[in-house]
């Protein structure tokens, strides 16, 4: 199941059984309807009737965004989203079900903090100069800190975002300690303000949409989440809790490999007054980093041999079918 | 705020700050974005960059339908969708509350169904030769009934379907009795099996498509109904739950004015072994009776002077707004 990333200007149309994408420079690419998983649109693009009817009639979302320096990389717009085959309620109902029991929410949330801090591990481990980050992030045991640290379920999800902010602090700590040039300095978002900041926000970005596109697979409903509140705005708290775990195995990941490999170049990036963004070169050697990490196949204990695609796929997947069945969810741990 | 509907073949585009759409034999026409609800798009239609990006960007949704004889009318493909710009959580949390506790789920039902009775007496009062119709449905107490009738809050939405059923049989009856030449005899669907049915399958698609799009404005969730079970396939219950009260009052009433005044011909039907069809110039004429009763203003006692196009979307609103202030729904009343 392919993504398609449209960077370029251009046109999507239809010929024969396939849709293709022709740039401003009449350069064609194929596109094989039959193997997509989901079309990202970055730039100008235009669709012809006949590509729009195909892409409903199979089922491919298609996801419009548009770079805006004040917000940072680029920004959601909106979605061309075929009809649901199934239904979909029962589903919506479980999940305010399970988010509305302040106990069942709070284990679906500590259950992904949990993911996140020892995929955080993972990512860290092999590198001998954090081996304190590594061992503190060891020791954190998750749910004893929330269950010393809660006094009243009233407070419960405060509680666990806590402790989720706090094993990002020591694994944005860790991770300038392993950057060899850019480094993060802190975390900084709408705009990035530096390279490496840019980059991960990019990466993120990438991410989010992928598990965007996992959950309109699924039955579940992407602006009721557990650990992050439905009530924020504008953002998808479950797309947010979702790509949780996978953050520090890929997005984190892309951000070490390019630097550290000196993939990253100077010329990749445009400065503002505003910030720090990549220009289409850069955005392009970030989605090559991307699509190859998400089609990256991996073995985890008990699960075979899969892609990481499909490791988020199977994440949605399992937290539709803990909601219905009213069981554990498990979130995606990278064990080998 | 006008609906764009767009029948033929053709194109839709930017120029400067308006979108135009040119059919294959070059008419353009100008769609004033800034006055736009919604585009449906129910041939085939090529969109270009900007129009896509601006369609976005203004928020206007735009929704994909296809003909299929098999089916009845046309099809819903798909629709694009701009992001929402709030946060929808916390409606879709509040909503599945009231469905899951049944006495709010069947007060919600109940208050629908007795509209939709409401609004039937209000079509068939003034035709003498149904007096007997009108007589019934106005002794008909929906809530009486559903108290002698339900035993078990188990059986509490079957209850009410069966009172929902009934004074549908009654209307259809009465229906046939004032209809002059064209006649339902019976309500056929999927496919319509004659002009009348045909007819009014049409505009009950067009009634669907434009609460859906009122629903898409509000923060509910289109999937969780209270009179129509979520559980239901491939069709959004709550659109079904909130069309109904106007399905008396629009389709039914487009259904007697087209066949009463003798608007409808025989060449506006095609028919194959499935059923009876519209034909692009029947379907002209349907969606003009429609857009003429949805712009009509009506002064309703108590709400002011408005279109039932703003009646369709205060109704959406005001279930938001009992959902999320815990207080009674009141369904739509054509109250003169």
């Amino acid at each position: 199941m392919k993504n398609i990333y449209i960077l370029s200007i251009g046109k999507v149309y239809r010929k024969s059984n396939n849709l293709y994408f022709i740039d401003k420079d009449k350069n064609k690419r194929v596109i094989p309807i039959e193997g997509i998983n989901a079309i990202y649109i970055m730039n100008k693009v235009s669709l012809t009737s006949n590509a729009i009817q195909m892409i409903l009639n199979k089922g491919v979302p298609v996801h419009f965004f548009k770079e805006d320096s004040k917000i940072g990389t680029f920004y959601y717009l909106g979605s061309l989203l075929p009809k649901q085959k199934k239904p979909s309620g029962k589903v919506h109902i479980e999940q305010v079900k399970a988010y509305i029991n302040v106990e069942k929410r709070s284990e679906i949330a500590l259950e992904i903090v949990d993911a996140i801090r020892y995929n955080m591990i993972k990512v860290i481990e092999k590198y001998r100069e954090v081996y304190d980050y590594t061992k503190t992030l060891r020791n954190l045991d998750v749910r004893k800190e929330f269950e010393q640290k809660m006094t009243d379920w009233k407070d419960a999800t405060n509680v666990i975002r806590g402790i989720e902010s706090n094993i990002w602090v020591i694994f944005y700590e860790a991770l300038d300690k392993i950057l060899k040039t850019y480094k993060l300095e802190r975390r900084t978002r709408r705009p990035p303000k530096n390279e490496a900041n840019t980059i991960l926000s990019f990466s993120n970005a990438l991410l989010y949409a992928t598990v965007l596109n996992e959950i309109y697979k699924t039955h579940l409903d992407p602006t009721v989440g557990f650990l992050h509140e439905p009530y924020e705005k504008g953002r998808f708290s479950l797309v947010l809790d979702l790509a949780e775990p996978f953050k520090p195995i890929i997005s984190c990941r892309i951000l070490i490999w390019l630097i550290n490999q000196g993939i990253v170049k100077p010329e990749y990036f445009k400065k503002d007054l505003m910030g720090v963004m990549l220009n289409e070169n850069g955005k392009r050697v970030v989605i090559k980093e991307f699509e190859s990490r998400i089609r990256e196949t991996i073995k985890i204990k008990g699960k075979g041999r899969k892609s990481m695609l499909i490791f988020i796929r199977k994440q949605a997947y399992n937290l539709e079918k803990a909601l219905v069945e009213d069981t554990k969810f498990k979130a995606f741990r990278l064990v080998y």
